[in-house]
């Protein structure tokens, strides 16, 4: 077991290694066709395809892809049909794209109006119907008025409900159990469902994504039961109050429509890197269903998530974030038919002289995420080496129970992200009805600070460090848990009061939402490291955008601040705690290795395991492969030239030789595997040659061994390479793997090179 | 002169040939070191350079870089002097990116500005000083009322000043020719400068900055001269009269500038690969600035004229064009204090069925961008055929007099470009002192329609047809021309019309500012193919953000539309007109030719011309390089072997013997040429071996014969490769360059390949 618990990432170590919870998930199933024999066809199963926690070849997959393409364009010159075909080929792009945003809309907007019902289930109930939730139910109400909208007879908090009174301090005890049972209840219902269900449906899921979409393969992480259960967790980890957002596994549940949706069209179905175009725009999507921001979702894609991001996706995603923004818009979970979540109602300009504490608010946002990264990974190393790792469902339990008890009586705490959010980026105005500026009028800089103000700031501060507390241990848990909005509640309210009293002579000089909005950008970019998405979706967020500069200040400074203490971001962090073969594509490689440090065998080692084209054997080919556990063998046109021919994977030529044996008249052991265009005259009584031909890759790439390591990395990331044969004068040497550069990568960096784990 | 003039490209023929007009600009200078020699000293000058009309090597660039960033960061740990040299090494790119913001957006200040001015003084004179313009007359003036702003007693139109009179017919007839003569005398001013000056400031610039960009090297395109007449030229052809815009020339300058500051900067002076990436992030900046958009800027930079654009320059367009957008502002040339050009005050929400005309919009765009990049296109091919091309001053004058001779009678074709496109997008209210509603009335939807509404359409629409011929004569002229805001222009105004019986009882049901915006981003998206940052300029243009829906729809269907008729936006096209060796990355390349199709030397050829690692003298080398043209020589381990050791530029390979022969002692021609490591024993009498393994490139990039030409095409686009060695088993069998490639999809799409002019 603790072989299997050290091999196994992240918050589903206990279920991977069992393939039977995998195998339920209908994932990423790359049954893809081999280019080499038939673009179209299929003749011998599973050729071509990769195995679970592998990485895919880009450049043919591509390649496989462009083939298909050719033979439609070929074909529909023959037939009407087949121009239709064709046409309709053309066009499964977008219609896929369509369908992603449609269906990832509505989804989000069924998890927002879900969660706010099971939010304020923890506070009360409707008389009415208890599928109503608080505002609904007041809405049906006639009683009501405008002022006292979120106050009807029909709506009873639980304490009024069992103690028949909402005063006194037994309806108060009352209510803080009912919230705190009502928030165990969701959690407990969460971590059991995922723990039964979909092992991958625990986490904020963006590190896993971020690795399938370079190319890894973790199938079922994106299957139809990863969906449906990451989405009815998600609602109850949010209900719950833990402090977590849905952002960032929004992104996952788009993710997994989008990969659901493939399976309709053959050309995403059958491709792995055409379907990773896909799950790009589909990362777009998440983001844009979740702030409500399509250009922000494109760029965060653009930057944050995506490895391969061709201008054809760049046009889709935005398509497809426009279309989900509006499916979401139409369902109109917030109540208000903007597309924006946290509009901001305030275009006071900002002052010159401002720059300064925004500055001081990145500083702070980089400090904070600087330290949020190191002990949330701190955190999740504990969990991962001791034995809390065995409890999982306690420690939701624990954590829930906790955050619940904490945050009850803290108003800012009790309240959900999002409504927090709200209110503290709106300006107050004298109509405002929220508590923070409407009943006690505190938040006008033109206003004396009265008692209500010391109150809120102290509530607000306590608010922050539990916030930020609660948080660090949170994220990693066995639950759906996103990051975005407690990151954003990490923001900055001391401010205002410090002004305070440089601005009291004018009136409306400092802009308190402001603050809240720039510390918010600070804190997350210092967390995540996004720079140009994030100011463009918090401008989207909010429609501020007369705020630019003042975001980009922010989240510039905090970046840097945070990049001197280390250059990851969180989802960097993780992608490397859980060990995935991850080529990160920001960081430079900055090292002078050449590839002949880097390429094995090393001088140590045996020789290269090599086939030659025509000069073995079934039985030696089969010794080889059963020898040794590389996933691919180079050809050469003999021991003694060591002239590179071509590359077979271990995958192929096994299934090929297992078929053949089946299926082929007189292949035995004896049989010669021939590799060339045209056999050699062979001794009559020999038995018939295995022509392998069909299954070797004609254009392996390779390097000569002096081309320096930095010009290789760059090769394999912008090439999307698994593997790279290593020459030396025109006589094959060695191989490199994407696992051998990152092992020799963790290396430089003083870390384990045994913590990349897959390949 | 024939030779010369159908080898040289656009709109400078002439002048390319002479090497004195060009040598002049301070341009692209790229002396960089050569890596393999010492990262930061320049033992033999000019070694690792690259001529003019070459392509560069990224990957060579890049890791150029590298070594000098590694260098530097080793020798930063010795010293303190040395450790801040590393600092602000690290800063460098950031304060690079401020100053190329401070100078573009203080130009484009200052271009607006003068502009503005020159505009006006075709119409009249300020009698309070004649640097005024119009607007800033009235202001200085006392006796104007708010209502009245634009007449004031100091404006004196010529027809007033000369007549006495600001009636009747003469005093028309006056103003009518004083506008020819200003518009004649601005445009033979800038036709004159930008030949006697700076040929290559002519144009709109972006196809040549889009080939520059994909890493071809035109010495003096960017250079100081370049920028001087440009900036002054752009002035003068914008205030003329003619159908173009400052936009695109607006990209040029702000290339100029920062080509020009990055000689400030050793890091960026010296590397032709960094240029870049702050040439990609001053396209940025030059449409920040023609718009006021710096979201759409970076992301016009992304989609249509970058060819690398790394995350890193992500952040740091994105700061720029910050930085310019601001500095504009505060230059304040427009007068209102918004960073936004055309700010659009309407936000009545717009109706699902509006989509209809919103995608016939598209659909009118994408025709009109077909039809205007065919009679375009055929009107410069008529040009550079005939005789037509020999008197680009005649041709200049004829047009800059026929614009103006039938724009003045027409109120809208005689305003300039962008007011009209402000008075257009804005909505009617009662209080809006334009003609085009507030004397009129006319465009409120609930008015009924007067005479007034008749007039000004049928107005609009003679401006419509007139703009959309003049504007295909005059892209392309000799001076400097923009396209985006004479796109803009053809704009669609019937709508408002046609849904006026439809929509009569409701009040303000149609926007018509909303169809205008619309219709200018289709036809732009038409002629351009932008798709994503036509929609983003769009909304920050306008500020919008409810429109981008009816945006996105309408360039959506433009691009599909237009793309039916051809695959190339006008850009591309004139870089094909013009032969540049530009590898597109958008289009796929969809032919199943393999590597061994293209390489050369052909079948027939004779055989490629290779070195051998140490079996030739100097006089052979320089006997072999003598009898080819080839910029690059394959060297090998021994003729019969063919084993590819390396690879050499022809350039460096001149510079090094010739070197040799004037430094170094005993190199004669008798002289062995050694790439190995260790130099072969000789004869005692024999002269000293010229050593030259530093100058050859050890790990040249390989493909096998057997790579289909679609995976080569894809090395060539990602990795910018020069060129690329075709292997057969390990031995060397030809070579591949961007040439070839171009010469070849050339010929797959039925072109003649020899249009394909340099490399």
């Amino acid at each position: 077991l603790s072989l299997s618990l050290s091999l196994l990432p992240g918050c589903y170590e206990e279920y991977s290694s069992s393939s039977s919870s995998t195998s339920r998930a209908a994932g990423m199933n790359g049954n893809g066709p081999s280019k080499l024999v038939d673009p179209l066809e299929d003749p011998v199963p599973g050729l071509g395809t990769y195995e679970d926690f592998n990485t895919i070849d880009w450049v043919r997959e591509k390649s496989k892809d462009r083939d298909r393409h050719r033979e439609i364009t070929k074909k529909s010159r023959q037939s009407t049909v087949a121009l239709l075909h064709s046409v309709s080929d053309a066009f499964s792009g977008w219609l896929l794209m369509l369908l992603v945003g449609l269906m990832s809309g509505a989804l989000a907007g069924g998890i927002d109006i879900a969660a706010h019902w099971l939010t304020d289930m923890k506070d009360g109930v409707c008389l009415i119907g208890f599928w109503f939730n608080h505002e609904h139910c007041c809405w049906t109400s006639n009683e009501t008025t405008f002022q006292e909208r979120d106050r009807c007879p029909q709506w009873q908090s639980w304490g009024e409900l069992i103690t028949g009174t909402s005063e006194g301090a037994f309806a108060y005890v009352v209510n803080y159990l009912m919230y705190i049972l009502w928030a165990l209840l969701f959690s407990f219902l969460a971590v059991i469902l995922v723990r039964a269900f979909a092992p991958y449906a625990c986490g904020s899921g963006i590190p896993e994504i971020k690795t399938i979409l370079s190319g890894f393969i973790i199938r079922g992480y994106l299957g139809k039961w990863t969906l449906i259960i990451k989405t009815i967790t998600l609602v109850l980890a949010v209900s719950s109050g833990l402090s977590l957002g849905k952002e960032g596994p929004l992104v996952h549940v788009a993710c997994c429509c989008a990969n659901i949706l493939c399976h309709l069209f053959t050309k995403y179905r059958k491709n792995e890197a055409k379907r990773r175009e896909v799950l790009s725009a589909a990362a777009a999507v998440g983001v844009s269903v979740a702030f409500g921001a399509p250009i922000g979702g494109v760029l965060f894609s653009l930057e944050e998530v995506s490895y391969y991001f061709p201008l054809k996706t760049l046009w889709r995603s935005f398509f497809a974030a426009l279309v989900a923004a509006f499916t979401l818009r139409s369902i109109n979970p917030f109540g208000n038919s903007r597309l924006v979540l946290f509009y901001v109602e305030f275009h006071a300009p900002w002052h010159l002289v401002e720059l300064a504490p925004f500055i001081l608010l990145g500083i702070f946002g980089g400090l904070w995420g600087a330290l949020f990264i190191r002990a949330n990974i701190a955190w999740c190393k504990i969990r991962k080496s001791t034995r809390l790792g065995h409890y999982p469902v306690i420690e939701v339990l624990v954590v829930a129970a906790l955050t619940a008890l904490v945050a009850y009586p803290n108003s800012y705490t009790r309240m959900s992200g999002a409504e927090l959010i709200s209110e503290l980026f709106n300006d107050c105005s004298l109509l405002d009805s929220s508590q923070l500026c409407g009943y006690k009028q505190v938040h006008l800089a033109d206003r004396p600070a009265g008692e209500g103000l010391y109150t809120a700031l102290w509530q607000l501060a306590l608010a922050l460090v539990f916030k930020m507390m609660i948080t660090v241990i949170t994220f990693g848990m066995k639950v759906p848990s996103g990051l975005f909005i407690p990151s954003m509640l990490a923001y900055y309210n001391h401010d205002s009061f410090i002004f305070k009293g440089w601005c009291s002579p004018g009136a409306d000089c400092i802009t308190p939402g402001l603050y809240a909005m720039v510390g918010a950008a600070a804190c997350l970019g210092g967390v995540t490291r996004m720079t140009v998405s994030l100011v463009v979706i918090m401008f989207e967020l909010t429609g501020g955008l007369e705020y630019i500069v003042p975001l980009m200040a922010a989240t510039m400074t905090s970046k840097w601040v945070a990049d001197a203490f280390g250059r990851e971001g969180i989802y960097e962090a993780h992608i490397r705690l859980n060990g995935y073969p991850f080529l990160e594509p920001k960081e430079e490689f900055d090292h002078s290795s050449l590839a002949v440090d880097v390429m094995r065998p090393r001088r140590s080692d045996p020789a290269l395991a090599v086939l030659t084209q025509d000069g073995m054997t079934v039985g030696e080919v089969e010794a080889l492969v059963e020898s040794t556990h590389y996933s691919g063998f180079p050809v050469v046109v003999s021991p003694e030239s060591q002239r590179l021919v071509g590359f077979v994977l271990r995958r192929d030529l096994l299934i090929s030789i297992d078929n053949a044996r089946k299926r082929q008249e007189g292949v035995v052991s004896a049989s010669t595997v021939v590799f060339t265009e045209h056999a050699l005259a062979q001794a009559a009584d020999a038995p018939p040659p295995l022509r392998l031909r069909g299954i070797m890759d004609l254009s392996p790439f390779t390097v000569t061994d002096h081309t320096p390591m930095d010009i290789t990395v760059d090769i394999f990331r912008k090439l999307g390479l698994r593997q790279c044969l290593v020459t030396h004068n025109g006589r094959l040497l060695g191989i490199i793997t994407k696992k051998d550069i990152l092992k020799h990568m963790a290396q430089i960096a003083n870390r384990d090179p045994d913590s990349i784990l897959f390949n």
